[in-house]
């Protein structure tokens, strides 16, 4: 932990500040110690699809940083005055490499967080699946 | 790979064997050698929900074993007479504690796939999505 603590940074971001946007290079991953980020799709500039909202005790934004080819998969933006914890790509890749445990443990956190996300949009996609078969059928 | 190799056991599926059950606790991870596997999601007993067919080239079936609760988050089952390459969850387990590096590249390569499939469900999720607003607006 001495280590991560070693390499993070704590910011400041005002309210509809907007962290990074979908395909960008994924530079940062980012912790919410105060406030709140969305994560959201922005479709024809017009329409949001909003995915989750991370908030201080649900985890991290910006696993992009984590996983080749290191884009972000999603834009954020902050919806209320927010305090992150930022720590770049570079140095957590260079963390890893040498405590490999760490790395380890990292990864690990990181599939089970991502196995929970995409169990839960599967979810989604089984309502939108039933509700489809159900027009059709009535 | 030669310590991959030492707890892998080939085994014959015919087609239509059911390999497990979404939900059942996840005790073996499977590459396919031949054949083919389909993921799926079962719906009130009659209705699929098709996800994906895995092939030789293209991963593996039973990423739940490598991820905390280790439950499988999908059904399989052999689309053809297949070869499968089986580990026991335990085996693999033992080994990642035992070699850090492995166990790093293996979660690395598994938050890679997730977040490929992740991001594949969400694009299904948008299609859904932007239809729905369109049936809305017109």
């Amino acid at each position: 932990m001495d280590s991560l603590t070693a390499i993070t940074i704590e910011e400041q971001f005002q309210k509809g500040k907007w962290l990074f946007y979908k395909d960008q290079m994924a530079d940062n991953i980012y912790l919410v110690k105060k406030g709140a980020v969305e994560l959201l799709i922005k479709v024809q500039d017009t329409i949001e699809i909003p995915i989750a909202i991370m908030r201080p005790d649900n985890g991290c934004v910006g696993i992009g940083a984590l996983v080749e080819p290191f884009r972000y998969t999603l834009s954020a933006r902050c919806t209320d005055d927010s305090t992150l914890l930022a720590m770049k790509r570079e140095d957590l890749q260079a963390l890893m490499r040498k405590d490999h445990e760490l790395g380890c443990i990292i990864m690990k956190n990181l599939a089970q967080k991502l196995l929970v996300r995409l169990t839960e949009t599967r979810k989604e996609m089984k309502i939108h699946f039933l509700n489809l078969v159900r027009s059709a059928t009535f």
